[in-house]
C-alpha cells in the first residue's frame, strides 16, 4: 500500500524535526505532533503522546488522508485529522507541523476577541514562499481552542480553501499549525513564524 | 534492607534528570533536590550541596521515609521530609522533583497575599495525567517560604491529602515541588509547569 | 582572477560565522549574508536563500565589487550591492555581516520616526576598535527599509563617507550591519551590538 | 618564583570557567576577566582582549598583588588592581570573575542614583556562603563606571574592608565582581547572582 522507503525517509525527517523543535523549546512536555506526505493517499505521523526530542522512528506511524491507520497498530496523533484536511486541500503540501511554544500561546490568548494577527513591515515576512516585499499585510488566522478535532479541521478546511496564500494558522492558547512544500520548507515557515510572533510580543511590552 | 540493582537505576534516572534540569536554568547554583522511589520504604535522594549539572551516582544516597540515611554516611538534602511525605501520602508516586526557576521564584513573589496560581484555557494543562481539557482549571497551591522544613512538609501533607489532584507546589520566592508515577511522568509534569509559568508572566507583562 | 586558496579561506570563516550567527538565533529562516574580503577587487559571499545553521563551502561564492559573480554560476544574494559598497568605501575592511535579531527588528521599529540609536555609558562600548571609554556617545543610523537596495546601497555609502567611526547600521524592520577589518573582529562587533540593543531594550521595558 | 604545577592548574580552571561564562552569554564581546590565586603573592589572571568562550592557557599569565607580570612578556587586563585588591584583603580568597552580563548591565543602570542593591526574601540567597535564612537582607553596592582604575579599586577596598560579608559588587552600566574561596565556589556565587539580578529585574517589569 505504501512505499517502505518513502515512508522511512519522511519518518526520519520527521524525527530530526522533532529532536530541533523540541530544542528551541515549541514542543514541550510530549505535546506537537508532525506530519509528511508518503503519497497521494498517505502520510507519516506522529504516535500520540511521545516526547519529541526524544523521538524515535518507532514513535511515527503510516495514516491514510481518513486518518485511519496504516500497517500499524498504533494509535496516531489526536490532532490527525488537522494534518490529513491540509494534505487534501493542498495537493503540493509535503510536510505540517504542530508546535506549543510559549510565544504563539501567549499571543493568541492576549489578542482577546480577535480572530487574525496580522504582520506587516516586517523584512523576515520574505521568509514565506511567494512573499517578496515587506510591505504586503500577511493575515494568521486565529481559530478558537476545542477539544472538538473534527469541528476544528471543519474550520480550517473551509477556511483555507477561500484563503489558500499564508500557510498558517494559530489556536488560541494552544498552539501554531504550519506546512510547506517539503520539510525543509515547513521548518523555514515555523522559524520564521516564531520570530514574528516574537517580535509582536516584544513591540506590544516595549510600547506599553 | 533496599535493592542494589533498582538503587543503581533510580541513581542514574536522578543523575540524568539534573544534567536536563541544570541545563535549563531550573537548578542553578547547587540549589534543588531530585528522589525516586526505590520500594515501598525507601527513596534516592540527592546529597546536600551537589552541583546539579556535574552530578554523579555519588551525589544520590538511599534514605527510608522517616528520612534516616540508609547504607550511607552522606547527608541528605536539607528538604528530605517535603519528598518522603509525599511518597507516604501517594503510594503510586515514583519521582519528586523540586526546581528553582527565575520563573517560579518571580510569579510566586508577585502573587503577593494569593494563596494559589489558577491556570485555565491552556491546552498544555492536558500533559497532566487524567487532564483531558483546557477548560478545567487547575490550581497550583502556592505555600510561604519557611527554613522549619518540618512545618512545610507537615502543611504540604495536609494540603494534598485533601487535594490530591494536582501535583505541585509553589514555595514564595524558593521554587517548585512536582512528581509523578515515575521519572518521566515527572520531568513531562516539570516541562509543562514551567511552560505554564512562562506564560502567565508574559500573560502579566503583555497585559500591563 | 582570484587566489583560491585565500577564497577557500574566506568561504571557511564565513561558514563557521554562519553557525554561530544561527544558533545565536541572529539569521532564522534562511535570511541574513555574510561576506569577506579575498582582495582589493573581490569578496567572499552567502549565495542566496541558504540555511545558514547549516551553511557549506557550496554556499559561499565570489563576486567583483561591482556584484558580478565571478566563476561561479551561482546567484549571490539580493543584497550584495550593500556589502560591496563598505569595501569599496574602506580599503582596511576585510569582513561584512548582515544578520536579523529579534531585538535588531523590534528596537528599529518602536523607534519611529528616529533616524538613529544612540548609545552611552555602556562599558562594551569599549567592544569596538578605537573606542577607549564609556563616556563616549556611539550613534547607529537607522535606515528605513525598502527592496530598493541599489538606493540602500547609495544611501549608505552616503552615510558612511560623512560617518566613518562606527561600523555598523540598522534598517528598520529588518535587521543589523557591521563590519571590521576581519571575520574575528566583525564577529567582536555584533556580539557587542546585539548586547547593547538588548540592553537599550531592556531599559525601555524596565523603565515603563 | 611561582609553583608552575599550581600555576598550570589555575590556568585551566580559568580556561573552563571561561567556557561556562561565555556560554551563558555573560562574557560577550573579549570583555570579562578572570584570576585565581597561586599562593599568597601571585594569581593567575586574563590576558588583556582575549575571546572568552575560546581562551586557551596562552590567553592566562601570572602577575604578582602589585599586578606586575610574572614570568610573561604578555599585559593582563586592564582591571588587574580590581583583582588584586580583593585577594590581599582577604588571604582565603582563591577566585575572583568579572562579568559583562546584559542583566548586571541594565539593572544596575536602572537604579539610578542607588548606590546599592538589597536583596531578601530569596532562597537562593543561600548559595552565598554563611548565609542560612532567605530573611537576610543582602546588601550589593553598585559602584560608578570610571576608566580609572586605581581609583575604583582604592574605592572597592575601602568598602570591603568594612563590609566583607557579600562578596559581590556591581559596576553601574559595566558589571559584577564576584569571588570566593576557591573558583567553584565563584562560580556558585556568580550563578546565584546573575538569577537574583533576574529576578529582580523580572519583578520590577511584572510590578509595572
Amino acid at each position: 500500500m505504501i512505499d517502505i522507503n518513502l515512508y522511512a525517509q519522511r519518518s526520519a525527517e520527521i524525527v530530526a524535526a522533532g529532536r530541533f523543535l523540541y530544542s528551541r523549546g515549541w514542543s514541550p512536555a510530549t505535546s506537537s505532533n508532525y506530519s509528511a506526505r508518503i503519497d497521494a493517499q498517505h502520510i507519516a505521523i506522529t504516535v500520540s503522546g511521545k516526547h519529541k526530542g526524544e523521538l524515535t522512528e518507532a514513535g511515527v506511524m503510516a495514516v491514510d488522508l481518513s486518518g485511519n491507520a496504516v500497517l500499524s497498530a498504533c494509535k496516531s496523533s489526536a490532532e490527525t485529522l488537522l494534518h490529513t484536511v491540509i494534505y487534501e486541500l493542498f495537493p503540493d503540501v509535503g510536510a505540517v507541523l504542530h508546535t506549543h511554544s510559549v510565544g504563539a500561546t501567549v499571543l493568541s490568548r492576549a489578542m482577546v476577541g480577535k480572530s487574525s494577527l496580522p504582520l506587516q513591515d516586517y523584512e523576515l515576512q520574505k521568509a514565506f514562499s511567494g512573499q517578496v516585499t515587506h510591505e504586503n499585510e500577511i493575515i494568521i488566522p486565529i481559530f478558537e481552542n476545542t477539544q472538538d478535532i473534527a469541528a476544528l479541521a471543519a474550520q480550517s478546511k473551509d477556511y483555507f480553501s477561500k484563503n489558500p496564500e499564508v500557510p498558517a494558522y494559530l489556536i488560541r492558547g494552544h498552539g501554531l499549525y504550519t506546512w510547506g512544500k517539503n520539510m525543509q520548507d515547513c521548518l523555514r515557515h515555523i522559524e520564521a513564524l516564531e520570530f514574528l510572533i516574537q517580535c509582536e510580543i516584544e513591540m506590544i511590552r516595549i510600547s506599553k
